[in-house]
């Protein structure tokens, strides 16, 4: 059997007809990083997207909302440093602005740009900077991985690695790329309002389809990740279609085509939203919790992200200490309905495999061999309601994952804006 | 006017005919520490109490909660170094066995007994030690304040300081007196599952009288303190009143009476609560965020927590940093119904008071000043909905306690169990 989907390089500038830059600008005064970038579709996109859903929403993503809700979007303008956040109707006229200057640059119309800012919240967005680095801004754009990766760069705040990736699937006989980049670590919580993620594809679809398949995409990703439980007033993820890969349009969302392209974005999603929780602030591990069992995936959810998010858990994992204990505590209060008393709980990673609570209680295991499981970096906390109890549970299933909650958390966040 | 409650010395053993003490019986075999405590009133009781929310509860909670709907309780047996949760039927076997035997020592029926527990999840608790020693916790009881001390000693945890409180009303010209005592640190969030809570009374108080009380007591002290946003398996408030103080019987909620003790309670599970956030896991600071204006209490708690509970917002409260933007976004996903553009937010402590937002935006303000604000042990958030906005806001105010997040959080709970 032929293989479905290949990873490949560039990112947002693996679809044909994207180009990507990313330049220091000076909105982070005190930094030599990058700060500002541009992605820019050469042709006409099919735009979707999903936003924060804080009640209090950065400019950039009312004039984000504006502009969808008046057609596609093919181009997004991208600052780190400054969320632009609280700011009023200053910072609304900033974030048009933003746009407009984009827009301008690119040969577009404003409501064709998205806006998107990362950063401290309630500090004016300083302008200037910005209308003076545009320009050279868009002498930047390139169609190549390096293009990508500057404007990877620009959206990185506390971020410690780069998160990106691309694909490759067939669609009607045709090659079909999709690319992503990610920005995001602390604020990182379920229900989108998560990240600032742009999903770059010159897939054939429509909009109605590619906002189907967005949906699906983020309900099994960056809405199951978790870092700390607050939901940011900036996120977003945005995806672009252009169409230059000349496959037979995907319109019908009850298609082959449609599920060919839906599972590879997904795909390229929780490759993200991975990556993303692995670089949760401070974090020194990811942790993925499976709950299986439960009566239905919706269920299996709450319950999985019970554990991820809990303080007690997640400081536990930092210490590599098999304390199941306090897993059963955080499957409890979740509020979904399950029975204690038929719970197991194993402990996995690449060191080994051990199931510590069965039926709800303990059961005999080695202390060292879990602690040795435990200090990897990447570990799972696997929840089996059902456990070995006839009529017991059911078939949901969900996978959610996190980090540890470690010293650096607290002092990457003690003192943020200085 | 006179002074209608006043601040008295005895805790537990404040109220006429009470009894307390505690011993170690070797429960934390590693520690010196007491860990088996005794209360006990000599003469019948009424009682209430609230019990966790959690779906896992401890064998403690099942026994007490069985004892309470059997009738009324007048002796508290409580161990700390062992959570008995998640222990099966030994471990409920183990919980009715601590009634008994306290029971045996102390003359009472077993149903008279509560039982609570706390420490480690999972692990079976250790029964012989509880059999040898109950003899001599039996003899230790005295009803003074030297029994009230070694009885809080005893159900300590990774509490650093002692919680306690004693009150004296007069209610129909005579002297009646509460006193109580509580455990908790880590594991504290509203709702309830939230701590160890032990309180007396000489009061003569119907049961139903007694626990309208202790229902409106709970709702604005122990449910409005947030540590770790985790609720425990074990956790209970129980208050005992056994009339010794011979006022006329309260037995209308609707009566003044009534409104006298009710509010003492309250005033009692407050100064216990407001203790318990200032001892939280590794706390520096304690954190009282208020907010006002909002449609309704419930609306105004509901933000109040968002706020006390974001790791975001401990974590700058930690740091003294005046991040009035995390305030805003944990207000924002909250999930409940402000308008953001009438925000103003306000830090305050015993060094001053500065406002940092107004109309959701940022106001000028001195860093140097809100660092010394918010350096102080105890600091205020305050939040004002309606801010100057004529028709924006409502009536709504609901006050919350909790603390910061620092290192010595993570470094408690990294490695719990050993």
């Amino acid at each position: 059997m032929k293989k479905l989907m290949k990873e490949i390089d560039g990112g947002v500038c693996a679809p044909q007809g994207f180009k990507a830059g990313g330049i220091r600008c000076g909105i982070k005064p005190a930094s030599q990083k990058r700060d500002l970038a541009l992605i820019y579709a050469e042709r006409p996109c099919t735009a979707a997207a999903q936003f924060t859903t804080n009640r209090v929403k950065a400019a950039s993503i009312l004039v984000t909302q504006e502009h969808l809700a008046q057609g596609n979007i093919r181009g997004v303008i991208a600052n780190s440093g400054n969320a632009n956040a609280c700011t009023g109707d200053a910072g609304l006229a900033a974030a048009r602005r933003m746009a407009e200057l984009a827009a301008e640059h690119c040969m577009l119309k404003p409501e064709e740009v998205a806006v998107a800012s990362t950063g401290v919240i309630g500090v004016p967005l300083p302008m200037v900077a910005i209308e003076s680095g545009i320009g050279a801004l868009a002498d930047a754009l390139r169609g190549d991985a390096a293009g990508h990766e500057a404007a990877l760069e620009a959206i990185m705040t506390t971020d410690t690695r780069k998160k990106a990736g691309s694909l490759e699937i067939e669609i009607g006989g045709v090659p079909v790329r999709l690319g992503g980049m990610v920005k995001g670590s602390g604020m990182i919580h379920p229900n989108m309002a998560t990240m600032l993620a742009i999903i770059t594809t010159d897939a054939c679809i429509t909009r109605n389809a590619l906002d189907q398949a967005l949906k699906r995409a983020v309900k099994h990703s960056f809405n199951r990740v978790t870092v700390d439980g607050d939901t940011s007033t900036n996120d977003m993820i945005l995806v672009m279609a252009n169409g230059a890969g000349g496959n037979p349009a995907i319109n019908d969302p009850a298609s082959p085509d449609f599920d060919i392209f839906a599972l590879a974005l997904e795909q390229l999603c929780v490759t993200l939203a991975r990556a993303m929780a692995r670089d949760g602030e401070g974090a020194t591990r990811l942790v993925t919790v499976t709950v299986r069992g439960a009566t239905d995936e919706d269920t299996a959810e709450v319950l999985a992200k019970s554990v991820a998010s809990s303080s007690l858990v997640k400081a536990a994992c930092f210490g590599a200490d098999a304390n199941w204990g306090r897993v059963l505590c955080a499957l409890g209060y979740s509020g979904a309905a399950f029975d204690p008393a038929t719970v197991e709980v194993t402990f996995a990673s690449r060191a080994g495999t051990i199931t510590v609570c069965r039926g709800g209680v303990s059961l005999p295991f080695s202390e060292d061999t879990a602690k040795q499981i435990l200090s990897e970096e990447e570990i799972e906390i696997q929840v089996d309601l059902q456990s070995d109890v006839p009529g017991a549970g059911g078939p949901g299933e969900a996978v959610v994952w996190g980090c540890d909650l470690s010293y650096e958390y607290v002092k990457i966040n003690g003192d943020y804006r200085s």
